[in-house]
């Protein structure tokens, strides 16, 4: 009986911890206890607080389960991008992707309350530094350059800012028919660039 | 007698305004009321309430007058631009140093608050509008580009994407360091772009 009873307990953490997700994103931090993303979740609140005592421990496993998730996904995905021509937009676009979809906007709220607790922020600044290195580590992977070359390094940086600017410019509405022109001729330049330094 | 007064009116609505920006990038959206505001700029309930009656009318407020302050400020200062070599890194310093400090620090936390709550969205999004446009016009005069060429347009959207991207990279950190750098490769490659479409 040990068997099923793992299992539910999985399925009950991985709902609550997408539940908080949804809950940052939609109605933002001050909103998201862990009360209403049991109820969100179908769960009871002694069983969500059983998984995570704390607000800080729900909104920290959230934020890192979903970030694991889609850089386990990104890593899966890697193999359908094209080789040689058409490989640097399609590791950008995919970038942007993340960047506007559902965790950047539930991140946002959780570091933009954090600006103004300093209390959340010294737990929320070890999450952004990992967040930052792995996001800027996967993107140098997938597209294929030195990531020992500081101006490739400089290149790729300037590719997550984009996209975390692009984010922002997409949380109030839908931006997805600009973005495309600029992520264009972004990766478009890009591309030039790490040429240039003889991939 | 009427001179001073109406001085004294314009300075208390003038230090109002300005405690409201300081109040959002400090505090956040929740904790920046007209009371708490009212203290904060040594003026009394009672006077803030006159000058702004709601909460809302005083954040608009603020949140226009800092814009249209900077707006200005830029404009004056464009004089000092170099002409020919330099123009391009120091128009995008200047614009990125306007994304990092505090008038985008108080904005980011009404946009942000404005994702979940559709009332304050309404509000927002003329706002939102009116300082993108205004912000990528000012970006094509300095650069001294043309602004109807979609490839150009498409290059200085992307430099404000980036420079908004900067400014939520330096939200909880000071990211001047790291930042120098990418802006300053980011110059160099646009202005190789808006070079190719002859100047």
């Amino acid at each position: 009986m040990r068997e099923p009873q793992q299992d539910r307990s999985r399925v009950t953490r991985r709902r609550l911890l997408e539940a908080t997700i949804d809950c940052l994103a939609e109605n933002g931090w001050a909103a998201t206890t862990v009360g209403v993303v049991a109820t969100r979740a179908g769960v009871s609140r002694g069983a969500a607080q059983h998984h995570f005592p704390t607000r800080e421990d729900l909104i920290t496993a959230a934020l890192e389960y979903m970030f694991d998730t889609r850089m386990q996904m990104a890593r899966e995905e890697a193999v359908d991008l094209p080789v040689g021509e058409g490989r640097t937009i399609a590791v950008v676009e995919r970038l942007v992707d993340y960047y506007t979809g559902t965790l950047f906007k539930a991140a946002l709220q959780v570091w933009t309350a954090a600006a103004s607790d300093p209390a959340l922020r010294e737990w929320v600044l070890p999450l952004e530094d990992r967040f930052g290195r792995t996001a800027h580590r996967m993107a140098v992977d997938q597209l294929g350059v030195d990531g020992s070359d500081p101006v490739v390094r400089a290149a790729v940086q300037a590719t997550l800012d984009l996209a975390r600017g692009l984010g922002l410019a997409d949380l109030l509405t839908d931006d997805s028919a600009r973005r495309a022109e600029v992520v264009r001729q972004w990766a478009s330049s890009l591309d030039a660039q790490l040429g240039a330094r003889s991939r």
